[in-house]
């Protein structure tokens, strides 16, 4: 039998729980139910991602229920009849929660299908859905294209640029503060929750500065914090929590810096959502931006060299993937709330 | 005797009013006084502009009082020291409203000092403070770096983009969508407060919707009104205004759509400054950018070809030139006052 995580009932606000979801099973298919531009699949791991949250919210923001939890997983081909791919094929796909599956060959460009072989090793393949997938490819295009880090500075006598980021221990920030110091040699302040995951982010991430959020409770107060690691402010933000760290970041942001927003975590759980407050005007004479983006220009390759520019910064050392395993589909629950309690460092991988 | 507009007493909230200022008198230069490097200048024509207001909020914002007011003025060269200036000359600089003073010649970068001769007729000489000067360049840079319509759509299959202009009638807006319309072809709608600005909006500016924010009193109800106009929403906003303004935007914002963050007008006379609501989340999906400016890099000519694209337009016509005129130096704070009001449309120009 196949199983596949299934989302039983609405989460409007609060923590996800296992009550939630269920592990449904039903026949599996076989190389013989393959019509041409088919793939047979088999997932070796399962990302659990916080943007999964908000359609679980409703039926209007995710459709109706019970319903298969869809997100990215990554594995081997099984059986293929889709010209260029054959068995042992390693893959990645935005796919159902499922551990054996047929891809049609209609869908396979909606599920952002990618060829991981030779790309990735089959030891490594959570790197599929972390470093080398969604998160990675994230980190990448933030970073490079919506930050720009301004180069070649340090050859025109000027500081090197300031970079805060938060949720700095998870799958995204680990590896935007990562290329950030050891590419674009950055000043990198990371913030997370907790003293182990600061100390991950200095000692194995390489971070400057390290803030745990959850040593204040206002905006002012994370600012103050902020001012005691890099005084002069930061000229970029990645933005990964949203609320206080949001405004904290405005507040610190030096002319000319720029805002990548990515995800906001912290309101995530929240029924009715809460607004930011913004003071649009403080970036009229500082000339700063705000912008909003996502993973799909550079995972898919219409932009940058994502899957080349980062396996060879893994190969130098550069980027150090990190990763919190979880064990058996059946998991896949525990390992999504494990995001909203902080429980994890690095990618949240479930091993089918 | 010389006269300089003169703040008299702080303005923390509400309303300029004629008794904060006062004309104070000073013997008049001559060219005697002039050093090398020094120019002796005739002020024709003095800007009043919204922003301004914040310097008078405080000895914190803007500095002890009583002090000279200090904003754009244009005119003519009495006597010139420096070189490649002679008398005869026509200015524009950012200095002390002051109808005839010298300025030092280490002094005139930081006063963005321009010559006018040749770009600018005398006749026309308060367009060096408008069209052509400050507010011109504001509209040319926002428009066309921040906002960036995009090009060739027409030719691509592709409808017009569409732009909403907050505050479309006053001396940035009304330059704005202009060009947008002229020279872009997108789709225009702007907004500004009572019907005699709609009109003028419409008739002479050739904007395609205008909308009434006074008919308006919440970001809900601005949004339904945008709506009957571009029922798909804007691809960028111009903002100018703030408060309600800001937020409709966001709500009314396509997937790639900007906003340029040009001024707040709404929020000038605020004592403690209130926060916009902002849902930065709303931008990942979307791809959206929120980004502020300041004309300086237009109008000094370092980004783009202002005054030779701006000349143009106006000599085809594209954009027309709308200004509220103030008589004698006297009348500056009345003219100011006019701003937060609303009784002006287009550029407010005190004539000296």
């Amino acid at each position: 039998m196949s199983k596949t995580v299934t989302l039983t009932s609405y989460i409007p606000s609060g923590n996800p729980e296992n009550k939630h979801f269920t592990i449904q099973e039903t026949v599996q298919p076989t190389a013989d139910d393959l019509e041409t531009g088919d793939l047979l699949l088999q997932s070796m791991v399962m990302s659990a991602d916080p943007y999964l949250r908000s359609g679980c919210k409703s039926e209007e923001k995710g459709g109706p229920i019970p319903r298969p939890m869809t997100g990215f997983v990554a594995g081997k081909v099984l059986a293929s009849k889709l010209d260029g791919w054959v068995a042992g094929d390693l893959f990645s796909a935005s796919l159902p929660f499922c551990d054996v599956q047929v891809l049609k060959g209609k869908d396979a460009r909606g599920a952002l299908l990618l060829k991981l072989t030779g790309k990735v090793e089959e030891k490594n393949i959570s790197h599929g859905i972390g470093v080398m997938g969604m998160p990675g490819s994230t980190a990448y295009g933030g970073l490079l294209d919506v930050l720009r880090p301004e180069k070649d500075r340090e050859a025109n006598g000027k500081k090197p640029e300031t970079i805060w980021v938060s949720g700095a221990a998870g799958a995204v920030g680990s590896v935007v503060g990562q290329i950030a110091k050891q590419v674009f040699g950055c000043t990198v302040v990371g913030s997370c929750g907790g003293p182990e995951k600061g100390q991950l982010c200095r000692d194995v991430f390489g971070f400057d500065h390290v803030v745990d959020y959850k040593t204040v409770s206002t905006a002012d107060e994370l600012v103050a914090k902020l001012k005691e690691c890099v005084p002069e402010g930061i000229d970029m933000y990645f933005e990964n929590v949203g609320g206080m760290h949001f405004e904290a970041a405005m507040k610190v942001l030096r002319p000319h810096g720029r805002v990548a927003v990515c995800g906001g975590i912290a309101r995530y759980n929240e029924g009715e959502r809460q607004a930011e407050r913004f003071f649009p005007t403080d970036m009229i004479y500082s000339f700063q931006r705000v912008e909003g983006f996502m993973c799909l220009p550079w995972l898919s390759g219409q932009k940058g060299n994502f899957l080349d520019d980062m396996g060879r910064w893994i190969k130098e050392l550069k980027v150090v993937p990190e990763e919190t395993f979880f064990q058996g589909i059946e998991a896949w629950p525990m390992a999504f709330q494990a995001l909203f309690t902080g429980k994890n460092v690095g990618k949240v991988v479930v091993r089918v």
